[in-house]
């Protein structure tokens, strides 16, 4: 029901393009997934997610779990029929969502106990519990609970949560019961290579179908990033997919590619379509920028999504400024169509053994200064 | 460039089915023009639009005045182009925005002084300035500056807004310079039918290629509000086009049109789904409703726009209850379909000389409990 192709490999790094075919549909590599943490993707209908060449999205079974809950979801079909969306879907356990959001925890061996963020209401949350509500809500990936340490952290707290995540990927992988949902294993260890290495090693040999690089971009910066996320790949079975949790800038995509990652999901293009700033090919745009009051140009003359085939900067200002929703819309419209375009120009240059010249030419417009 | 023809006319009551044609196309008659005050019809792109069968659009010149100004509207192409959108367009003077959110103002007969609501910015508007910002908008169909007078209104003062609106009106065509925009004349007379018959009558006289009915629907309720409207259309040209000003809910559209109204706008049904209330065939339907939180079925199983099409009452509760934008757009889409169907449906019935059986059916559909 699940099968990961990798069709090319880009002999200067650790580049590839591929494909990952799940029960909803088979999806290219690499795949960057927009967020729809709540069950949408912020502002967007399906219909235009469709048209941007969105295929495979993010929803998340904490935030789902509180609200409407796993079992409502259930009774309505599960996610993608709830939705409207028939394409593959991923969900993340809401590990991170826990230890970012929830208030007052207690992590013990057995599971974490928090208030939810919406109502204060008390939930003990086990892997077993984690993985009934993702079997309820019937994403077409899953992911176990986790441990994500906060950056930085000392090697003995680190240690624990890797081993905590490493204890609760193994209970998660008992209690899942459906074969049409792959499980993926989360490398945790902080910045600490040996700890991503064995957490990297001792998840292989549980053998999951794909893996996922959790606890990364919550501060450390890019070279630490990457370096991590090299290092865990280097341990992990190459011909398994591989997904990089929350990350992030196109930079940082860009320079993950290149680390052997399959798949990324961050909320920065709609996030910051919601706050104004456009993602173009010739760099950032701020669209409150006064220096658009007037500007008839498109966001980005190369781009073909609807904010950018029929409204100018001016227009798209005016939005902002008039605190005008369609204009959180557009934007966040446009941004994924950037993501969306970024991974699809990525993945032909590695198809196409040129992964080197477009890392280049990237860097180069990376370098210009943002408008 | 316009045109009105008149194509059939109901035996029994003042309905009428015709066309107009304007520079921008030709939209069908009784109509409901969507309201995009700002430049954008509330949470939805022009596609949008197009896809639930909009024809012509109302826009604000004393919103676009303010914010981007008349000046920028016309120097990024006109509104057509600025908000990209090809179909005909309305402009409102905002006499009525004047008159219910400015600050402050002062009236003569020169025109009038207020301060702007978004930043207290002290502004003399007078008829020639008005009609000067609606050439620079551009839209179809533009009106003059009137005074709507509150509800209730002793007589002398409701007289004294009727005065200055005639003065206005005679100014504003003086001033009018645009062969490609139709400046209409604006009956107001509060709820005196000599004032209204008064006023129609000198209006007529004036030779405006089409009339508005101002000042209603400002409290005075359904029964005065048609009679009003009926007192007013009876001495109005009948070769002309009738557009009755910010009405209104469905009920109040049908019965205006019997009374011989030809285009209606109001902020009711994009307003109303911002709000979580959906309009439907088989009533009113509030989707925030707990009732909803397990509901399979659309909002109108007899609908054909998105919401409907796709999404469930669960989902769509679900969408409100988490505070996403989706739902804000899906309900304005689905109740603005709505409107666009109820009006197809009306200008059908006139044509096929079943208008009496439409409004008996309506009328019992309205009487149904809401859901």
């Amino acid at each position: 029901m699940f099968e990961f192709r990798i069709l090319a490999q880009d002999p200067d790094t650790g580049a590839r393009a591929g494909e990952f075919v799940t029960p909803h549909g088979t999806v290219p590599t690499p795949l960057f997934m927009p967020c729809a943490t709540q069950g949408t993707v912020k502002t967007l209908t399906p219909v235009h997610l469709e048209e941007i060449g969105a295929q495979m999205i993010l929803a998340n079974a904490y935030h789902l779990g509180l609200r409407p809950g796993a079992d409502r979801v259930a009774q309505m079909g599960g996610l993608h029929r709830f939705m409207s969306w028939p394409k593959p879907i991923l969900t993340d356990s809401g590990g991170y969502q826990i230890f970012s959001m929830a208030d007052l925890r207690t992590i013990s061996e057995g599971g974490v106990l928090f208030k939810s963020h919406l109502d204060g209401r008390e939930i003990f949350l086990t892997p077993e519990r984690c993985i009934e509500m993702e079997n309820q809500i019937g994403a077409d990936v899953i992911m176990p609970l986790d441990e994500c340490a906060p950056f930085p952290t000392e090697k003995a707290p680190a240690r624990a949560a890797m081993e905590r995540t490493i204890g609760w990927a193994a209970r998660c992988k008992a209690a899942h019961r459906r074969e049409d949902q792959a499980l993926f294993g989360i490398v945790q260890g902080a910045t600490y290579p040996d700890l991503r290495r064995e957490c990297a090693d001792r998840l292989a040999a549980l053998d999951f179908p794909g893996h996922s690089i959790g606890g990364l971009s919550v501060g450390e910066g890019l070279d630490l990033m990457v370096e991590m996320t090299g290092r865990t790949v280097e341990r992990l079975p190459p011909a398994k997919p591989r997904y990089l949790m929350g990350v992030g800038r196109p930079e940082d995509i860009v320079a993950c590619v290149a680390q052997g990652v399959d798949l990324f999901d961050c909320v920065l293009p709609t996030r910051c379509g919601r706050n104004g700033l456009a993602f173009t090919t010739r760099g950032r745009v701020k669209v409150r920028n006064t220096a658009h009051r007037a500007d008839e140009r498109p966001l980005d003359p190369s781009c073909d999504c609807l904010a950018c085939r029929r409204f100018s900067r001016a227009y798209l200002r005016h939005l902002f400024q008039a605190g005008e929703m369609l204009g959180l819309t557009l934007l966040s419209l446009h941004n994924l169509r950037y993501y969306m375009r970024l991974m699809a120009e990525m993945r032909r240059a590695i198809l196409e053994r040129r992964f080197r010249e477009f890392r280049k030419d990237f860097t180069e417009v990376r370098t210009m200064s943002d408008e």
